[in-house]
């Protein structure tokens, strides 16, 4: 350890860019990284093992900032300690296209291991990489060559802790006793709203001893020797540990700190000038002097540290170069070279077997024909695994202490989707899991988080609609599977048979800039034929499933609606109408299309019906002011599934009345 | 309490008819009424206070199945003890508009306090129940007329405390000190996917210690005299209580009990013949014994109860007449009968001050303007108080043994709703609560079950759109105004100024049959002048603000691009075209007027242009597939608001371009 004279001012370096960055910004949280700044100099300085240089070395130790708000202290930790950013992108703080957006954003800062901002997130996450690491390094790891051994270390303030995710990742960390966790909470005992021990008071080591992890209590948070002691300790545990670090929310502001109002509004100049006045700082903004640049270079520790984990890497790859190639491979992210050829055999075979089941029947048989080319799947279900149907033939749950890949993450959907966000961020595996469609709403925000971080973490959402039947309204989706459409680079698919589900979740594996929800039904569906151009079509999210030379009108379904498009069309024909019915299992992929595909599947000028089990708003847009749409604008009602459908107009009558009215106009 | 005998035979009758109701609908859930039997018997017979002639006497106890999937637990409890559910209705179970739905629904089933199904919400809703009788009690209560004075009972099992929501709600249950609520948990070991212990292994006791819980260990399930007393030791506690109590699963099905097939399943003929034998039961399915309806009727005991409390209110009705006359007015939702002259009078005055301020500020405003005469108003945040400006001048913030008005919810977005959600339950208070926009994806789930029960909750969402500026995406508003929309029966805002922010706060509190979402913006927005016609249309969710013979286009706006629309018009009629400029604040409010009103602002054949700072799906509805919108598909940017309104097209030039193109058609 360096001498408390240089961890001071290594700590005070965080503590004058944080408020100089905020200041310029005029907007900012400069009382997170001023309270932080001993316990960042502990970490970073003392264990965190990282390569500045290569951001991207596959066992690098992941550090997240879960209160996310306190970015600065991030930022300013990578440019101490060699990372590309500069100074001046510290200067452009929270500016348009910056590297240093208001709260830290994977793939935009290098070092940046996962966004965070809404809080309880990050530390989900870190439980997702933590997870990673230990199932990966339990398939890749051999005697001698541990290629996989790090640790995850996450930040975390009394927001993250109040937060209902952090229980419900908490408590499966604890379970699963990932003993290369730790997280390091800021106690500060201040929230926005002022001292939380008016709304928060919980004895939070008590609480996560419940959990069953190590808890380090009453550190000084301002004591890097201690810091330093407890970190150590926590290396060493069997289990997860939380360092409970007492602090003073921006400390070193000598008439702010300990207050709200240091939390999230730049301290004015005047604050400023008695920080450094306080601190004995440099008057100058920006400007950090040699030494301290010095104390805190990793630069030479990361290349020796990467360099050896190199060596380890190279005598692993000689005697193991299969595993070594795959490896590589999986942390590459990338699909094995023969993935495009078992997706078509498995597509031709469903094909083949023409089945009638349930869209989620048919999605376990998909994951089933795939995984045995992708052991990077890691599946999971909220504990509902035998009625979303996500485990598989050959799947292991995963326990404490017994790897596997299949995770039973129990009834804490938000936390599963978070910690789904982490597996996929560290990297090794293609986290899918899975709840009712109608409880995406507890794991919304984590879906939205995979979607703007741009991460391949797959959804599976049965029990679709009011097809769920007798468990009622609680259980039925109605605005889910369009509310879902409006979320930004989330893509959402909603087959109608064996065949798109197939072809669904190969889109799903394939995509590499985003996260897919896969939505199924509870009941049965009729299996569809279709030529080879509709079969190769599906994959581009709408297309003609059946057609009529100069069709009257256009029947646009989704999922199981799509067997009453058929029905209906098969109705009017038989009335002497002619029907173009479009299969749309993703209008998100669908609009992807380019222009000409689009105007070719929905022509210009025809009227359109539009039918889907759920609300309608979302179809005007491909129906428009003249189309109808055969939907559901309220909730739905306890009963059989038959019962509703008709109850709600899902009728071959109703589709074929509508289609009449539009083409009447 | 009764002999042992007796007590065995009215559980014995909750598992029969829970066993023959899920059989012959051929769905539900037997494992939990069979399993919690005795619990029931202990709590019902032996100490809650209710009425079944009357579900609606305000002093009965609260009793609520947070683990809804029990339903026939409860149901079999209303028919037994004498609520009007007949033996037809429990023969009725699960069937389309039956009095007995899949999950328990309030206002279908007399005696059913919240709708539960969704886990973790239900006890998130004893919570907030018993956080009204305590704030009521303190309000309404003199001395020798404690007229507020009941307890609050939750039934729970391992998957609600498995949810995230569980710990929010019970750290501020037990920091807020709510001693008169008591959960009683059925700890049998047992979720959907098997035995728990490998997936949930939390000291469930201890972590409740944690939140300063009275928590009482390992009571038998099963033993009715043990629980009697358990009970009784809760009821007189000065925390709120956690009855841990060991239970088996599905108990009296001799070959499925202790296992996950009894939870969700009907048993079978074979076994329910079985569990006839185990128990010595009466063969004939839905046929209770008289002996049994007797020992279980509660009829007179609940008139006994119910006529000391009127003896009790007549007497308080006597020495305090405005008091007794304002409870049963609060009790009953009723606004007090000034309510619309007063409101009539706000709005004329924030019309008259033609203030520029942001919504946020105004909604501040309004909610001063009201509070005086609606102590009902029981607001808060989710530690946001100073950016969601939710309180107001006379507010006083609820502390743990002081009463108040306004809640410091702590960063707990999703409890705060489900909490405001059993408040509104409870009756006596209009709560509204809030948080940023993007952050109701949190707390979605919560807002939903407000919209399926039709309860007056209001949310308070600030921060609205990309005008949220440095924070960034993970803080900014995209997708979530129009995903709001989609919730059925949620009337969602988003005022464009002071005087719409005025009559939407109006509108919320005036709204019996529902909840409320209010949406404002960080930053400041333009007063808008209207004649008096447009004042009264606000109301009708959207309205014609600006207007010119022969209009060529109407713009369609809400909220902060109202402004943008009016300069948008004003550069357009500088170019000669005439404009129309539509306010939407709540498209929902629009689509329940009538069709001749809503042609009237939106003229047929009209070329129409939509603007929001939000996701483009939701707009075709109304500028249908010839028209355009001018909003964000794509996640928002770290940088000062000012900047991405223009990054973003929210531009003169823009919108002029737009309006052109469609008039070109």
């Amino acid at each position: 350890m360096k001498p408390t004279q240089t961890t001071t001012l290594m700590a005070n370096a965080i503590r004058a860019l944080a408020m100089d960055a905020v200041q310029k910004a005029n907007s900012g949280h400069p009382g997170m990284p001023m309270g932080m700044a001993e316990i960042a100099v502990a970490l970073w300085d003392g264990h965190y093992r990282h390569n500045p240089a290569n951001p991207g070395w596959s066992n690098r130790d992941r550090f997240l900032l879960s209160n996310g708000h306190g970015s600065m202290l991030h930022y300013s930790l990578l440019h101490l300690s060699g990372y590309d950013v500069s100074m001046d992108d510290l200067r452009n703080f929270r500016q348009l296209h910056s590297k240093t957006p208001g709260h830290p954003e994977v793939g935009i800062t290098p070092g940046v291991e996962t966004t965070t901002g809404p809080l309880g997130q990050g530390i989900a996450n870190s439980v997702g990489m933590a997870l990673a690491e230990w199932l990966l390094a339990a398939e890749f790891n051999r005697p001698g060559f541990d290629i996989v051994d790090h640790h995850t270390y996450a930040f975390l303030g009394d927001g993250c802790l109040m937060e209902g995710i952090s229980h419900e990742v908490a408590s499966l960390a604890g379970t699963l006793g990932l003993k290369k966790l730790v997280w390091l909470y800021d106690d500060n005992g201040i929230s926005i709203d002022g001292k939380v021990e008016g709304w928060f008071t919980d004895d939070t080591p008590k609480r996560f001893e419940a959990y069953g992890w190590n808890v380090i209590r009453n550190v000084d948070g301002h004591d890097v020797a201690a810091l330093d002691a407890a970190i150590a300790k926590a290396r060493t545990s069997d289990k997860p540990t939380l360092i409970c670090c007492k602090t003073i929310i921006g400390k070193g502001s000598p008439n702010l700190q300990g207050g709200d109002k240091v939390h999230g509004a730049p301290l004015g100049d005047k604050e400023i000038a008695a920080v450094r006045e306080h601190l004995v700082w440099d008057p100058i903004p920006f400007d950090i002097p040699a030494d301290i640049y010095t104390a805190w270079d990793a630069k030479a520790r990361g290349a020796d540290l990467e360099g050896q984990w190199n060596a380890l890497f190279a005598g692993y790859r000689a005697q193991y170069p299969q595993l070594a190639a795959e490896f590589e491979r999986r942390m590459k992210g990338e699909l094995p070279g023969n993935f495009e050829q078992v997706l078509a055999a498995a597509v031709a075979a469903t094909v083949e077997k023409k089945e009638t089941i349930a869209t989620r029947k048919a999605s376990q048989n998909a994951i089933g024909a795939l995984a045995p080319v992708l052991p990077e799947f890691l599946g999971g279900s909220a504990d509902l695994t035998g009625s979303n149907l996500t485990n598989w033939k050959e799947s292991v749950p995963v326990r404490s202490g017994v790897p596997g890949n299949h995770i039973n993450y129990g009834v804490r959907e938000f936390g599963m989707a978070a910690i789904q966000n982490g597996v996929a961020l560290h990297g090794g595996f293609i986290p899918f899991g899975a709840t009712f469609l109608t409880f995406s709403d507890y794991s919304r925000n984590a879906l939205r988080m995979a979607a703007l971080m741009k991460i391949r973490s797959i959804s599976v959402f049965t029990h679709d609609s009011i097809g769920l039947g007798e468990d009622g309204p609680t259980h039925q989706s109605i605005e889910h599977v369009s509310s879902l459409r409006l979320i930004p680079n989330l893509d959402n698919w909603r087959p109608c048979d064996t065949v798109e589900t197939m072809v669904a979740w190969g889109a799903a594996v394939k995509r590499h800039d985003g996260p897919s929800t896969l939505i199924f039904s509870r009941q049965n569906l009729p299996f569809v034929a279709r030529d080879a151009d509709q079969l190769g079509a599906i994959a581009k999210g709408g297309y003609v499933l059946r057609d009529a030379p100069n069709a009257q009108v256009i029947l646009i379904a989704t999922g199981s609606e799509v067997e009453l498009a058929l029905s209906a069309a098969d109705a009017l024909a038989g009335e002497g109408i002619a029907v173009r019915v479009v299969s749309m299992p993703s209008a998100d992929v669908f609009e992807r299309q380019d222009a000409t595909y689009k105007a070719s599947v929905l022509t210009r000028g025809t009227p359109r019906v539009a039918i889907e089990a759920g609300v309608t708003d979302f179809w005007y847009k491909y129906v428009g002011l003249d189309g109808a749409v055969v939907g559901i604008d309220t909730f739905g009602e306890s009963a059989p599934a038959g019962v509703l459908f008709k109850h709600f107009g899902f009728t071959v009558e109703n589709v074929v009345a509508k289609a009449k009215s539009v083409i009447a106009g």
